[in-house]
């Protein structure tokens, strides 16, 4: 997987990015500083009603968190993009929506604040598109464990420098959002959402 | 609750239907035969671009599965259905798609099949609404357990007269298909899809 000779692209922090890819083409999502959640959407280039569904991927994946080899699929069934390589301790979420306005105003904050749904919709009108809805993200290194029928927001154990290679089934759009959740631990104690990077090769 | 009163409103086996609620009303969903999954899904009377979550619901709820005492949260995060009882073993799903033509060309299937989305737009179309999306499902009965990282497709242990009732949050649109899934063995070994039926008080 030769990616050294590709530009690492920042997704700012708290904010989102997203980018264009052509069938085969590979996408590396870099944590440099571990424990940041980067929620992950990917879309039909041709049609945006077209995107990546986490429960249409659980009924062919048959499992809670894709790995390496692992095909994700769309609500139209067709593949869309294959987890190649994991560095992280392969802790991703599939369960929780993006955050939001809404998410924010019930956490007690008062003013706007950055969330990941913005954030997404931004990444995608700065390539001239608009999603007809908010897709349920692939929330990578997001660390929501099940015990039994419980669920929890704990701390990712996503170390600085882990990063997860896709390649992409179709002509496609992908669109990243470093989440900028900080009244939960979901980034860490720290609550101190930072910057991720991706790189095409 | 009594709902002794209220007429049985029958989900024709393979078949989908819907009903308005007022906020405050029950419905109680009943599966006479056992191991019927009813794929269940409740919208906004007044904007059908908001409707019942599972990613939203997850976030508040922090289960994988409702119990008595659980409320149903919208894409908006505002509450929409509360379940109130659970006769069943308390098996449901929130995991996998609702079934559609693509699902069932991929089993093998070269006719039309009946099938969860068609059906729900069909109900929704009886009452003359159009909802511009196919949430992900509330698929009461329906058994998808988790071991570890791994999900598989089981039959229900649901028994013949078990039921689940629901409160209204919201004034809103509840709406049902009796799935008609008979390729694997969701609706029992038998594969044979049943109706079911539902009473509102």
């Amino acid at each position: 997987m030769d990616d050294k000779a590709a530009p690492r692209i920042t997704i700012p922090a708290r904010k989102g990015k997203a980018v264009r890819l052509g069938k085969g083409q590979h996408i590396k999502v870099i944590n440099p500083t571990g424990q940041q959640v980067v929620d992950t959407w990917a879309f039909n280039a041709n049609n945006l009603s077209e995107f990546q569904s986490n429960e249409h991927t659980r009924a062919f994946m048959l499992k809670m968190i894709p790995q390496p080899g692992d095909v994700l699929f769309t609500n139209q069934r067709r593949p869309i993009l294959t987890m190649v390589e994991d560095t992280s301790p392969g802790i991703h979420d599939m369960l929780i929506a993006a955050c939001d306005p809404s998410r924010y105003e019930l956490l007690g904050v008062s003013e706007y604040h950055d969330n990941c749904q913005d954030n997404l919709h931004a990444a995608l009108w700065e390539l001239g598109l608009t999603a007809p809805e908010t897709p349920s993200p692939l929330n990578l290194f997001m660390n929501i464990p099940w015990n039994g029928n419980a669920l929890s927001f704990e701390e990712s154990p996503t170390r600085p420098g882990d990063y997860v290679v896709f390649r992409a089934e179709m002509t496609c759009v992908v669109a990243f959002s470093a989440c900028p959740q900080d009244i939960v631990k979901i980034n860490g104690l720290g609550r101190k959402p930072t910057h991720a990077e991706f790189a095409v090769f």
